[in-house]
């Protein structure tokens, strides 16, 4: 074990240590008046009581998962022994992440208010270092957890020698990854159901029906919609970005032991810890962003999203630079190249991230075009908004086909034939890209910190400037949470590809646990044992014109529409209950209206909470048996293809969900400013319907595809055994 | 040349004729009143300025290409003398199939609706053998084109065997078929680029504003709306499937040529008419099923649709033995698993029509759940419409994914490496789904007929009674329109899988005349002329881990989102526009609303009509430009990712928008008939902007997908010797 190992633990040790301070500080900061510590005291308890139910759900998942996984560590020996163990592990990881996030983020939002109301600044810096704690924490936790297993991994494993011990190490960890996916895929269709039913509920019948403002305490679901931007965008988020993070170093770990086999065991083990290390050095750098990060008073929004920007790039830049280093002090072969891919990546994320700016910003022609088909009402939003997004895949996809072809070639120093370094160039792009996580994170979260302190004041009927602040605050909020989804995408589109890779490495672990020796490609037998993956393509026929290759891309690409139609359909079925609920509020409990009654906030929650967990089930499911089928019918090709068209299908359907979604939000916000004959406008309610419509898209279904693509990899990673074994055709 | 083949044009001209006597007996029924005349008369003269005008810029598009293909074809000797020439015949035949079913159509309506004065039962017939015409013009016209150059190429071709002058031949004849791509691909985006322009403008203001019924002649978008139906519903629909089935039939010969090259040139010659005979033999008995489409007076909907139910079923039970027999008489081998592959086809089509119909049918829960969600809004009619048509998507594919495996394993009697002739058996399939195509284009054509009839009888004022018969000839428009659709995806999703069989097929073509004479795979060098499939997927790695067959997947992929995304934006312009212009009318010509002053409808068709030629430029244009950029940046492997991706997510797409778009449809006619508050409840206003958004998904942007997966692997078809010849990466 080299000693630069021990930098990961150290930085993930430091990253939790920095978080514990912000939290810290946070906590000192004053809590608000009474009024305002009840309402943050009902949205937290709402927050934690669901938070609650998704673990239990979640845990029974696990344990029925961990129990399976046992048969086929222990009973069949199709795979290592340590998975199930990882599998949990890896879980209360990610579970851990999203829960200290969302106890930040609850406890920040009233003090986010009470800060605001002193200053533009003060509120800033308590909302903007509250989403810090969940950027490090995130980013800390991977790290810790990769560390952890790597030692434990490191003392128990046996092998012939140290090279196919890293190969084992890697490949073993990088089946842990269906811990981190599981979770997130509950986290983000379970909160994204909440959040949007809540939203959706609450602005159909307060906003609409009962023409009550935005956040007004008289709503029944106005706390439940308070507790969705937590528990869909804070926790939902977390686990979301802690899996793509651990994903992207586990998958780029894989493929650097295979990629530098050849090269002898210390050039292997350097590539193995690269990617974690660039991940560390970027911990430290994220973290000092975070400190550069503050704006005057009386700052407009393009001043504030700027000074966010000026810290992310500020990240960006050093990192562009120590990742050289860290690359150059290892002395990875072609260390020039590596570094080229790792360039990449940062470049790839921060462009995708402006496409997603410049197609839902009001401050671009797109969303201002949608804005005025408001004036030919709903209908006419709808369709410009659908169209719009599905025109605004191009740049995406545009920039991560070069990116990737980019970084593969970069790696492999442009020789085509170097096809695994290349595999490995592109999952370290993967890793650079997310290297800024710990302060991108922090500009996601800050988001729906600042929302709910704009709730938080709202309805402590705070001063109105209060809440101008606060507005100002949140409104950076859609579009850094565009950007997050750009990089969450993104990235997955890069770590699935390399996910994909892995598979196809691992089915010689498969085949040798089975006892197969030799491969016949092209009428040659080549032994298992150094057949490459060129070889493991060749002979079961992974080419494009194979039928089950074919076939597995249109269940692929059908798999992603299923799996959005089941998440728009549950938040469709659980708005609907919360519209009930709230028209039942209004009827029943008389003085709500004229303020004289409470409404039964708890029981909205309740709902929303029980309408969640009943509907991630199915989706989950489906993700997680639709490759064991696959495999079972079609084999290895059909796997294959199902992975391939799932992502490529996947990837266009997040990024048109995510800016459509987006565009339509900020369509009603430009309304709302004023243009189209504003608030209360006949243009105002079609973008509304717009706005309602996106609900669903970017917080729900959209942003779970991702997770979904690398959750059918990982699911298949692990019965690979089970595949080569049997299949029917 | 085989007696048989002389079958081909025999029926072909046979169809042509039975298809005149059925436009001359139409013609003889009497036409209606003058002011029934006059009507007709304008939608006639709106619906023929418009074709003038889109084949005049489709001529212009037409000559560019010619030029361009001659300078492949004699300048650059990249390909055959004859392709320039058949590009132009195929889309002139395309075309004329078009104009004739539009011109029977719009003679159609008055008469239709005279008939139906009379009783339900000559309002069906008229109706329904004015579709006929139609259908039997597009079969008609696509075998007589077909053996129109099968003899011009018979005669002209030197081959050193008659092995090679078949394959030359069909290679040849399927690069004819980016003609009749091309053609429809205009027309399908055009068509309903008009006609939805034309509706949702008509709707927007003159429904929803002004609140006068559909079809008032106050309208000054009325005529227009009708125009639409006729040249998007009828024209657009004509040349779509004359696509589809000129295609099918050309990509199984070319398939058969190649699959059974080593039987000799007396059974391969046997294999490349077998599917022009199929389609022969379909034709005859399409007719047979015309004639046995009747009704009684007082028939419900549901009898209405099997008594067109019964003539689809007779015919295609008929083909099903018929086609035994002709690949029986053929003597192909193992002509039993050959015909295997026919039967899934008719199967394949006839589950994928079920599957449409449950899914889009107010008489199933599906829609009926969509339609109770109107009773929250609009928001929610929208977003439950989106994740139904997403879920409907899984049984088409899962239909198609197990009817491709079972074509393949019944053609090749279960031997996996007998590879072309499975394919070849996949194409059949796609020629047996097809070979109904005279009587369910007739289903399909007459629902734009009876809705025409209606609308004539409104503005005529003719009784109440008329209407509502009318009413019920059309309401089984969607339905019959939604299973055309199944049709030409489900087929289109075969054929590509053809085409891009034959893509690699003709890579070989490409090299022998590049001159080159090995590729080496896996170290061994085989000759060009010998080599297989396989070997060539192999040379230029066309596996799932190559990243420029995955950068393919990727770019493939979004460019059905982009497509959509053009189409339905241009939808959104045009109906703005149309909007514009009726409010103007409205505004500026005074009396309209009494009636006492007639709106100049000519207007509303011009512009639909330039609205409708402007947008449609801009979505072809990348659908050809796409597949060249991609040849030449990435080559072969480039070229075949995005084939397989557009075909894999274009197919998705295409099913979840048809399926979307009929489901709005529909719930808004389940509401029109008295469910949740019926007409002019709160709950109709949110279902009518449901079907407004539906409109450009079902009738512009999904069903031009099929034809964009076909054409774009028709013009890497046509390019290939290009992409061989030179490639960036």
């Amino acid at each position: 074990m080299t000693i630069l190992f021990w930098v990961i633990p150290v930085v993930a040790v430091f990253a939790l240590i920095v978080a514990r301070c912000f939290y810290n500080s946070m906590m000192l900061e004053p809590a608000g008046t009474d009024k305002m510590q009840e309402i943050a005291s009902y949205v937290r308890a709402g927050a934690l009581a669901y938070l609650k139910q998704q673990y239990k759900v979640v845990a029974v998942v696990f344990l029925i998962l961990a129990v399976i996984l046992g048969i086929l560590s222990f009973g069949l020996d199709l795979q290592n022994d340590w998975v199930p163990f990882a599998f949990i592990s890896a879980g209360i990881f990610s579970g851990l992440a999203g829960f200290l996030g969302m106890k930040t983020a609850t406890n920040a939002s009233s003090r986010t208010a009470f800060a605001a109301s002193k200053s533009l600044n003060d509120g800033l810096r308590v909302a903007f270092r509250s989403g810090a704690v969940m950027g490090l924490v995130v980013v800390g936790l991977a790290l810790l957890d990769y560390s952890i297993w790597f030692l434990i991994l490191d003392i128990f494993e046996d092998a012939v020698d140290q090279s196919q011990k890293m190969i084992i190490i890697t490949g073993t960890m990088l089946t842990f990854g269906i811990g981190t996916s599981l979770q997130a895929l509950f986290a983000r269709v379970g909160g994204g159901i909440f959040t949007k039913a809540a939203d959706v509920g609450a602005d159909l019948v307060g906003k609409i029906e009962s023409g009550i403002p935005e956040d007004d305490p008289r709503n029944p679901a106005v706390i439940s919609d308070n507790v969705g931007d937590n528990v869909g965008d804070v926790a939902g988020m977390g686990a979301d970005l802690y899996e793509s993070y651990y994903g992207s170093i586990l998958a780029a770990a894989a493929l650097g032991a295979v990629a530098f086999l050849d090269d002898g065991a210390e050039i292997q083990i350097k590539a193995v810890l690269a990617p974690a290390l660039i991940g560390a050095v970027g911990v430290i750098l994220s973290i000092i962003g975070v400190f550069c990060v503050k704006t005057k008073e009386n700052a407009t929004t393009l001043e504030l999203l700027r000074s966010l920007g000026r810290g992310v790039k500020l990240s960006a830049a050093l990192i562009f630079i120590a990742s050289f280093l860290v690359l150059y002090l290892l002395g990875i072969p072609n260390y020039v190249g590596i570094w080229g891919a790792v360039a990449v990546g940062l470049f790839t994320g921060e462009i995708i991230g402006k496409s997603s700016e410049y197609y839902t910003s009001q401050a671009y022609t797109p969303t201002r075009r949608i804005a005025g088909q408001s004036q030919t009402g709903a209908a006419t939003v709808i369709i410009s908004g659908i169209g719009t997004g599905m025109i605004s895949t191009a740049i995406p996809v545009i920039v991560v086909v070069f990116g990737t072809i980019l970084a593969f070639c970069f790696a492999t120093g442009f020789d085509q034939s170097k096809m695994t370094i290349g595999l490995y160039g592109i999952s370290i792009a993967a890793v650079g890209m997310l290297s800024t996580l710990g302060i991108t994170l922090a500009t996601d979260a800050y988001g729906p910190i600042a929302d709910n302190a704009g709730g938080n004041a709202q309805m402590s009927g705070l001063d109105a400037e209060v809440r101008k602040r606060t507005d100002a605050l949140d409104s950076l909020g859609n579009t850094t949470a565009a950007t997050g989804k750009g990089f969450a995408i993104g990235s997955a589109a890069l770590t699935a590809l390399a996910l994909i890779a892995s598979y196809v490495t691992s089915i010689k672990v498969g085949l040798m646990k089975l006892g197969q020796e030799f491969v016949i490609v092209s009428g040659e037998s080549i032994p298992v044992s150094s057949a490459t993956m060129n070889d493991f393509m060749n002979y079961y026929g992974v080419h494009l014109l194979n039928p089950k290759v074919l076939m597995g891309l249109f269940v692929g690409a059908m798999m992603s529409f299923l799996f959005c139609g089941f998440a728009i359909n549950a938040v469709g079925r659980a708005a609907s209950s919360m519209v009930d609920e709230v028209r039942r509020q209004f009827k029943e409990i008389p003085g709500i209206m004229d303020g004289s009654a409470i409404p039964d906030y708890a029981r909205c929650v309740t709902i929303a909470t029980y309408a969640a967990q009943r509907e991630m089930i199915m989706p989950a499911l489906y993700a997680i048996i639709t490759p064991v089928v696959m495999g079972f019918i079609f084999g290895v090709p059909g796997v294959i293809g199902l992975l391939s068209g799932s992502l490529a299908s996947g990837f266009v359907l997040a990024i048109f969900m995510a800016n459509s979604g987006g565009a339509w939000d900020n369509a009603k916000k430009y309304i709302e400013e004023g243009a189209m004959g504003g608030k209360g406008s006949e243009a105002h309610k079609a973008s509304v319907i717009g706005d309602t419509v996106g609900d669903p898209f970017k917080d729900t279904a959209g942003p779970s595809l991702n997770i979904l693509i690398k959750l059918m990899a990982m699911v298949s990673l692990v019965v690979v055994g089970l595949t080569v074994a049997y299949s029917i055709f």
